[in-house]
């Protein structure tokens, strides 16, 4: 079990709970639309520059690259309720309340083997009770051993992800938890001696989030997987703000109930020739006066290299466009130019990267479509990405390649900081987690007066792709 | 003479004309009321990532360290012109036009004295003329005087500045031009070994600027004087957003002349005990429909230090103190909460830095006497700063203290790129020159996920600085 630093597991050298003290929020923030890098969700936490009360860290570190060997074996039972790592029953809306992390509560998970064991005793009830019962209980299972390769217990807990599995809040924050601890474990892979810290932060408002980050390890400069789940009620205004199409949306006493959550994540290696990912997947949920209930997906994946190599750009846009191709044809071009638009850093006049994928305000064919669409995206994460990885972490590279490496990670941060929504929203928010929106800025970025390539030089070659996208698959 | 390559000064290692090609800017950026660094003055030229056409670029370097390493002699007289460096005639306003460099003009200064001399042999005029064309020979040649030691051409050019000595854009011109220089010159004496990259730009639509950038020093990492006098037309709501007292300004067809100018500098050292120092000079002027002027300064001094030395932050506060105190006892207190103010980092709780002084719509008590206020502020540089520097650049520091003012570098990029007005306005306005905006980004920064200084550790001191601002002179 992960979170005992005495138990067996090789993996974790290390635990540390954060804060305490009873640190509070401030006002609840407003829940944005965000886009880009989506960091209002990682960004509505409690801490503002210090640790606050219940933020849960722990130090988890791969051994040896084998696979699974991140994995926390039943994150959350006896050994987490011991280091008050219990589950909460978080709800939605304004009744829900109490998400976050509960110290001192008892294992659901121990409760909930002890139940199925009673039950299979009872011997009373009629066939097809069994029966329903039964499927109950395998569904329940079934979320179990999903939950249980997260890298932390969900946000809104498993009791509260069980009572309402068929619901697509639920079913969101498991893909999320799920892509979260894939990627995580990706990452450790290729990275067998770097420490995962994760953190887990509630929101006084309602909901929170997880926090993983790998810092200085071998492959990884800095890489960032966060997760958020937040809910609470919007002014009108703010939900008008939210979403580009302006649908009008009815209030109750000038207040939306809201949901909102998602996974979002910024990778930085250290060798120059491999590229920096960031990637972004969100749902929405607003509950008008009338019970009606606005719904929509938002997300995308794009890619940073240093250097261009055709080859891997090609993967990448190529894998990203059969995630796509899956469900429509028309997906991958009309999300590859958004993409291009939406990470442009006008005042240079060029791209972050090399694009990908982005979109927004998803709603249609259906929820189930959409759904479905965005599980393709986020499964597409690390077979777009760790292949590249694992070809260049072993690249020489020259002082002269890694000072344009930092180079280009300036702009990364001029980016981030100047344009992205979701940061922009995030830093203006009061209450919200600094830390988790800032996670995406580099280790360390450089700025140089009047730094201008040589024409035909490699660094040239990248600034054209930059200045003039090009279509990597047709 | 400096700007020979073949010349006999020691203090010239290279020169480059950057640019050419005729690249000509973008429409005209509605001039700002800016405030904080007051990048706009240096970001309304014409380069956007690559050098302008007109950027002329000259490479300086001091000698030994001896007073006056980095003087030009003559800056652009006939070395000057035989580089193409010659004096322009710019004006303000829509029919001044022409202001910049213009390749291959013969040399004002060669031609005043010329001039003089076929004066000095007339002896036709009246006894009255001639004292009065003594005296403005005298003034002609005070000015050509002061000019002479200038890094680089005025931008209005000689002649504009003696047409009109007595006007406030002159003096104003004429100050942050001396400003310019003597910083440099300072700082050139302190790190001798260093480099100043010269750059002339001009904007089309009216005015231009002076860069000086010292990068990669021995004592400074990242050194930038900027010098800009920007002119031509604003709009109406332009003009409004320029200044926070709302005065309604009368426009003819909805548009203002309008004449910006300033100097700014940012310089950043390496080593982690000596301090960033930031400062901003500038001055407005509006044309109103009727021929009402209307006009301004703001600017401001301040420090941000990586450590904590009490001394120095007393020293440096005194001096600012002292400078303001010649004309107002009530000034330095009223601009020293100022600068807290404005130097905050809302999302971090935190302060840029130890703060100074920082003022704007200042238009008061008279034109003159606010010039003069100006004038003691841009004498008060070089002795607030430059004991800091000779004092603690030789202090020797661990790795640690290193990356503690790496991480502190990354705190002076958010608070540059998410709140200060000049460099915001700036980024957003067509046609800027944004390598001169973006100079006042150190040369390196860092980002680390949670990074918390050890409580009473000499960081957490500086931290408790940063958040709770001190008064350090009474």
């Amino acid at each position: 079990s992960f979170p005992g630093a005495s138990q067996t597991s090789p993996l974790l050298l290390g635990a540390v709970v954060r804060g305490g003290g009873g640190t509070t929020c401030p006002g609840m923030p407003c829940c944005p639309r965000w886009a880009g890098l989506g960091a209002q969700l990682a960004g509505s936490g409690c801490a503002r520059g210090q640790p606050a009360a219940a933020v849960m860290s722990l130090l988890l570190r791969g051994a040896g690259g084998a696979r699974g060997a991140l994995r926390p074996c039943c994150p959350w039972g006896r050994a987490a309720s011991r280091r008050g790592l219990g589950c909460s029953s978080g709800g939605w809306g304004p009744a829900g309340g109490g998400a976050g992390v509960r110290p001192g509560r008892r294992s659901l998970l121990a409760g909930l083997a002890g139940a199925a064991a009673a039950l299979a005793g009872l011997g009373l009830v009629r066939r097809a009770e069994m029966v329903s019962r039964e499927a109950a209980e395998e569904a329940a299972d079934e979320l179990s051993r999903r939950c249980g390769d997260f890298m932390a217990p969900p946000v809104s807990g498993l009791r509260e992800l069980r009572s309402r599995r068929q619901d697509m809040r639920s079913r969101m924050e498991m893909l999320i938890m799920e892509t979260q601890s894939q990627v995580c474990r990706a990452l450790a892979q290729v990275d067998p001696g770097a420490a995962f810290t994760v953190d887990r932060w509630e929101r006084k408002e309602g909901g929170g989030g997880i926090s993983c980050v790998l810092q200085d390890g071998n492959v990884f400069e800095k890489a960032g997987v966060n997760v958020s789940v937040v809910f609470g009620h919007l002014s009108e205004e703010a939900a008008q703000q939210m979403r580009s199409r302006g649908k009008t949306l009815k209030t109750k006493n000038g207040k939306l109930p809201f949901c909102a959550m998602g996974v979002s994540s910024v990778i930085h290696p250290k060798n120059p020739h491999v590229p920096t990912i960031h990637f972004n997947y969100r749902y929405f949920e607003i509950e008008e006066a009338d019970g009606t209930k606005q719904w929509w997906f938002g997300g995308g994946t794009d890619l940073t290299p240093t250097y261009l190599n055709e080859e891997d750009a090609v993967h990448f846009h190529k894998t990203l466009k059969e995630a796509c191709d899956q469900h429509n044809p028309e997906l991958y071009p009309k999300y590859k130019k958004w993409c291009d638009d939406y990470f442009y850093i006008k005042h240079r006049g060029e791209r972050r990267g090399i694009g990908g994928i982005f979109f927004d305000d998803l709603d249609s064919p259906s929820k189930e479509e959409a759904f479905q669409f965005v599980q393709s995206c986020t499964k597409a994460i690390v077979p777009c990405y760790v292949p590249i990885v694992k070809k260049h972490s072993r690249d020489s590279f020259t002082p002269e390649e890694k000072l344009w490496q930092q180079l280009r990670r300036g702009r990364y941060v001029e980016f981030n900081l100047v344009y992205d929504r979701g940061t922009k929203f995030g830093l203006a928010t009061p209450g919200s987690r600094i830390e988790s929106i800032l996670m995406s800025l580099p280790l360390t970025a450089r700025w140089q007066y009047m730094h201008t390539p040589p024409e035909k030089s490699r660094e040239a070659e990248i600034l054209e792709v930059l200045r003039n996208p090009k279509d990597w698959v047709h």
